[in-house]
């Protein structure tokens, strides 16, 4: 599981980590990165051990954005080849990192020490939950660059913080750090920063100890998923569809009897039947 | 007025009180309270005497979820030709209790105190306002029990908190206090037990006693069907034909010159002309 | 620059300022100042001198709302046809002067004192940040009137605050005040009266001073825009076009070059190529 030269990744009781690998470039973003984020992601989503996934950064920092210089140059030119195209230009090396983290079946929990700026900030927005230590400092620094947001964020930003953080932090393209996120709703914690990774680890077992895999699988692909969806009714499609096949399954049954036998439960169902259903990449690139 | 069984329903000056009432069951919910809550949303919809509706719950709890034992026992199968089928399968038994709530010309305000677990915390999503007392817990517990969220939570609960707040709790499955419901905006105040009614009615009367019931209908519908709509060009068009079908009529003249007059305004404008036009049924259910 | 009767605009240092003035009718709202509106938007968004629009109101008030009395009266009846129909009905005048600012290529504040009360507040509700005066008082105030909500607000309020806080505003019609307004999300900032426009000015100069205008312009269509569109891939797909196009501008290559040599950028790349894209009129009204 060693094969990444920018990431690494590990495994412990039912929670993965998967670390921005690079602390002696302050884990700045390459395409070497995107791609092993990419597959990290995968391996992640196929493993029936992973419940959840937690994202963090080696040394001070997450990420401080795409790196710009040095060995890893950041040269669009060079890499539209290898990225591919879509509507005939290159792609956004951005979502190619982070886009498959929106349709993992495992909830993701980024823990946040540092510099969260540009890439460092928009990969994170896919994931359902961040955490920052007291040392966090975000920027959507793009307008202060040349460019536009990157990664999708201009569809996930203001779901995730409302229209009008969102237009704030990247028309200015100003550095901020944790309070303001806090406020702005862009992280939901903030902590000394040596309780970060415990902290995220807390939640992540809140979830890996106690629910069931085929339930957070397809609850995360509904929710996600219905951001999308023009009325409630195709909510209570889905969800109605969602609870015969889950409620006849053995996770349904065992947390009825859990419940009322007032023990722990011991959920086992595989994720087998659950689909990477969103978002749905398009034809040209599916 | 009080043909049912497991709720209660009353109507005192202008505000309608619709109260979860299986004490003995901390109001389970099961598929008797599903039918009677929507046939209480239509009386409620119907009657022009009734301009604001609150719910609540009977005893110490709003309702602590799907009746899992006894005389109510909540069992898919047996249920299943009684809730009708979408797409060839059983219709979830919380969307029918919980969407017609979503359909109302009237605002809803939910007054909860003690538990709110499962389809007694989503059974709240579709109405206006949800207050707490400090009592009160909440818990979208399905990836504790199997399953997935329903009542077409999906689709509201990431629109009413975010989608970040909502993967944590739909994740995690974990049952939280008043004081995080705030924080997450699920709820809009905390109050102490004892003014937890008292707060709710002097909402309903803010509204009761001083807007026209033609324009709250009308301004319900048209704010929550433009959750669905993808430019605010639609907004213009509907808001354009409304006020020019309310703006000739009598309330908008009563409106203005009692403004003027600097004296309450008497509102007397029928709804009659303002259809259950939003979330429209699909046609396999219409 | 003075041609308008009931507005005032100025420019200054790359920030414009429009100012309603007609403070001896607390800048109350006519069909002549809609039309004004608009075409300081169209003049603020053709000249390449300014970056950013304040918006203010003269005297002690932003906008006490529709002038309901008086030499602008604002009688919907006589001003159909100066309006033009939309579906065969009179447009509403509030979109008429609110919408161009959901268009505009340049980021767009309110700096909001006093009265802030029906097409007052609305109207602020396409630009991208509010900031309060701590004297501000608020009002959706439509349904005390027997009228909706306008100027397309019933698409931009839910998506600016959130659903439940929208109805709880609009049902009610109550008029609040900034810290109110700062809890729902209205506003951003509450600051002392004698330092509103200081702190407007002061984030119309982050943005001024360091950032790129075609990278603002083009950030700020794509993060409105995603809001109408179903799928992150929606916004994968413009981001790589804007990528492509503005990756290879001047301001790209001076926005890497700034940031390298640790000096200020000097952005000068034009608009020319940004078009107005969002919202798209409908094509009756194209």
């Amino acid at each position: 599981m060693s094969d990444w030269q920018q990431v690494s990744y590990a495994v412990d009781g039912g929670v993965a980590t998967l670390t921005l690998d690079r602390p002696e470039r302050r884990n700045a973003y390459t395409t070497v990165m995107a791609r092993e984020l990419a597959e990290v992601a995968a391996v992640a989503d196929a493993d029936d051990a992973v419940r959840v996934l937690v994202v963090t950064g080696a040394g001070k920092d997450f990420c401080v954005g795409a790196d710009l210089a040095g060995a890893g140059t950041f040269d669009r030119s060079a890499q539209a080849a290898d990225a591919g195209t879509i509507d005939g230009v290159a792609r956004d090396w951005g979502a190619i990192g982070a886009l498959p983290f929106a349709a993992l079946r495992k909830p993701v929990i980024a823990a946040i020490r540092g510099a969260a700026v540009g890439i460092g900030a928009t990969m994170t927005l896919p994931m359902d939950i961040r955490i920052a230590s007291d040392t966090a400092r975000f920027g959507f620094v793009f307008t202060r660059r040349g460019i536009v947001p990157e990664a999708a964020s201009s569809w996930f930003l203001p779901r995730v913080v409302g229209i009008s953080q969102a237009m704030e932090w990247v028309a200015t393209g100003r550095v901020f750090g944790a309070e303001e996120a806090l406020r702005g709703r862009l992280v939901s914690r903030v902590v000394p920063d040596d309780e970060l990774l415990g902290t995220a680890y807390g939640i992540a077992h809140e979830i890996a100890d106690h629910t069931s895999g085929v339930s957070v699988a397809t609850s995360r692909q509904l929710l996600w998923s219905m951001l999308s969806a023009p009325s409630p009714w195709d909510a209570h499609r889905a969800e109605s569809r969602a609870l015969v096949e889950l409620g006849s399954g053995p996770d349904a049954a065992e947390g009825v009897a859990s419940f009322l036998e007032k023990r722990p439960a011991d959920f086992r169902a595989p994720l087998d039947g659950v689909g990477l259903g969103w978002p749905a990449p398009p034809e040209d690139l599916a």
